[in-house]
């Protein structure tokens, strides 16, 4: 392995490879996931073109070397550890604007760039790509997970946005995926085959990504129930509506106390109810916003006989105070982490009718356990997670978080859900994917795998085995 | 083969299979299209379910029999073509709804059902399939070409109203692509990659979709340009200014010539001003569709200097015949042709931005020919259909409206369009999908069939060679 970092090295110049120690560390190991791998990347390649990425994948094709590609290092499921050592491939110099096509609304750029940074940078077209996950990710981890966030309830997942990518694959070869327009009904969809394939059927050098009109007026409203389910019950009837939410999501009353306890100043401006809470956010022309505001605080009067008091942000700055709660929330669980404590956090999606109840089971199951456990969740889709506190020291609780994450996992697949809404697979949830599918399912994937990358290099260990 | 269809029979029961010579020519042939292929399949058969449709394939993999999915034959690149012969497999009693859960908004059908049939059977549940092809199409066909029509501009294309897959592989192995959450980033994405194939990787025996509220209100608005590069400016700022328009069409002065002249009654009610027209449609809450009116009125009237009038329906009769004039163009351009003419009805799709220049350039060219030919545009989706008339016994001009077509490819080629929006590839275009994504993409393509189908029975002959 190293000699293809060192055969790198003569291709791309020393600059191109590190092997400093902490360097290998950072980009093996994330205290954000407990999907670790023991093993570490010989070397950390830079490359800065996909002709570089090509020469890179030559080389470690040729030795049979594992190549793992790395974005901002945020996933939670380990996609980007290396169990099996090799060469990791890091963006950080691939983080271009390639092309930016306002009249056709898409935008070319390469893996490495952030999503926020995207977005400031075009703000002034009034276009915006809409996907938010971590404000911390790039756009390669973003298409290889299928990311998605607060804005997929309007605005679908990572694959819905991705119009072609440009890929190497594992002997070198570079393809195109697809051209530029807005549809097409031309040959395999070989763009959602790599969308959310984690890497390991090639590696993304460029994507061209479709833009969305930013909306001319939006709003924000909190609204807390009494019960989980009757928050629930709220958001099915709202989906049904038809009313065209920007986002629909809940806290439950663990993830509210503890904004009253730990928010920032900004969130501690006001005094937050400890309920189960709803998020919604309103997107749209003015008259529209306006119009939905009343409708949906109609429906919710109806539903609840008015015990449920909707509160809609009156201002600009109350609107951003009110969603920045659910922005913070997950770093604010972090930070009141005790010392020693790891965090578990998981992701499952259901069909939306069951989300109440295995929300419910959730929440009473983690309570057996005597941790603090907390869940937000994208409702509108279905889709939540569950972040568990524990200390890894003690083996017998270990073991119980490990064990209630697998039997959040089984129950989500009784109802028909996935094990994964917008985390991916990794390392962590293999397991749970043949649950998930059945072995023939995976045979199949098992086959495209193999079809494009018969020597087994691409990010190797990760989806199935 | 005729084996394998004596096999099917004993399997399934002689009723299941069809050896008549007026059936036979039903399934290989199409009057909508000229992609022909001169063979014929050796027979029909007549599945029943999933377990049916593995027997089928079982016995055809076996005796190396290709195996061609016929659903309602309206394709027009001859996707259910039999160049190589073998078995057709006809769904027509496979049409159920198996599943309705409209608290989930999906429902769980067999291919062989109508999507108009599926509307009409939820509709009282303010749910809807959104997806608007030929109102012939089956769910089997709709999913295996990756669909979409007019709603597309709003709603997508048909692979993102499909959850989940239930495919019968080349072996008859039965797979489940994947479960029912709305959401996921579970694995790799075989929904999509099975959506588009043209049933060459795989038969599609089972479909969970997505549904979508019915919208509470909508409207129709006309409005003639002077030029089609006029039209396609506003559709521009149409897009670009963030209304959600639920369609935006183009029709251009030819089409608007014979609805005159040879409309339904419906359509000649009016009098249609004889230039290119956009009709675009409105839906959402009533308040929205009445400020989104009122605003694209204003844009248009801005851009035009008040000289493009802006006609929107007023009743909601009036709003049906509006539309009715661009649903039944295509029926219209159809009834007039003359006894042995033929109707070359192509789709290509480009950036937006570069639409107005393509479609110029194409009645430019049609004109030079001095046949018939008309565009109809889905303009919100930078996609066109040009219908050209021409007397195939007349050879030379049936070459030169053949050649006519390769050239409209190409140019959308070089503006990075695709050779196809929504008709698929079939047998008529392999040669135009080779030119848009290069023999290395098609060669990953291959690879992936291969995988799946090493004896290559699937729908052969289809997409590439």
């Amino acid at each position: 392995m190293l000699h293809a970092a060192e055969e790198i090295a003569q291709a791309l110049g020393e600059d191109a490879v590190c092997y400093d120690h902490d360097v290998l560390e950072h980009h093996g190991h994330s205290d954000w996931s407990t999907s670790n791998s023991a093993n570490r990347a010989v070397a950390v390649v830079y490359p800065k073109s996909t002709e570089d990425v090509s020469t890179i994948a030559r080389i470690c094709h040729r030795r049979n070397v594992p190549m793992v590609p790395f974005g901002a290092g945020s996933s939670v499921e380990g996609s980007f550890s290396q169990p099996l050592s090799g060469i990791c491939i890091d963006f950080s110099y691939m983080d271009k604007i390639v092309a930016f096509h306002p009249d056709d609304m898409d935008v070319v750029v390469q893996p490495g760039l952030n999503w926020v940074d995207l977005n400031n940078h075009i703000a002034s077209s009034g276009l915006f790509a809409p996907m938010d996950p971590s404000p911390t990710a790039t756009v390669g981890g973003m298409v290889s997970t299928n990311c998605s966030g607060t804005n997929a309830f309007r605005y679908g997942t990572m694959k819905d946005w991705v119009l072609n990518l440009t890929v190497v694959l594992a002997d070198g070869t570079v393809i195109k995926t697809r051209r530029r327009p807005r549809k097409t009904s031309a040959g395999y969809n070989l763009t959602s085959l790599f969308v959310g394939a984690e890497g390991t059927l090639g590696i993304i050098t460029e994507a061209t990504l479709k833009l969305a009109p930013i909306p001319q007026s939006t709003s924000v409203a909190v609204v807390p129930f009494p019960t989980i389910h009757s928050a629930a019950a709220a958001a099915t009837a709202l989906i049904r509506s038809g009313i065209q939410l920007a986002a629909l999501e809940i806290m439950d009353e663990k993830q509210m106390e503890i904004l009253n306890a730990h928010g920032s100043p900004t969130v501690r401006k006001r005094h937050w109810a400890e309920q189960p809470t709803l998020f919604l956010k309103f997107s749209g022309t003015a008259e529209a916003v306006q119009s939905d505001v009343s409708r949906v605080s109609a429906i919710i009067h109806d539903l609840t006989q008015g015990r449920a008091p909707f509160h809609f942000a009156r201002t600009k700055q109350e609107e951003h105070d009110l969603w920045a709660a659910r922005k913070e929330s997950l770093f604010t669980m972090t930070s009141i982490r005790p010392a020693g404590f790891e965090m578990w956090s998981t992701d499952v999606a259901v069909p939306v009718s069951r989300l109440a109840e295995i929300i419910d089971w959730s929440k009473a199951e983690c309570g057996k356990l005597g941790i603090f456990a907390s869940v937000i969740g994208h409702v509108g889709d279905g889709n939540f997670h569950v972040a568990m506190m524990y200390d890894p020291r003690d083996k017998e609780q270990a073991a119980a978080v490990g064990r209630c994450v697998h039997e959040m996992m089984d129950k989500a697949l009784e109802m028909e859900g996935t094990v994964s809404g917008e985390h991916a697979i990794g390392i962590g949830k293999k397991a749970c994917l043949r649950d998930e599918l059945g072995e023939e399912t995976i045979g199949v994937m098992r086959s495209l795998k193999r079809a494009v990358d018969p020597k087994g290099v691409m990010n190797p260990g990760k989806v199935f085995d």
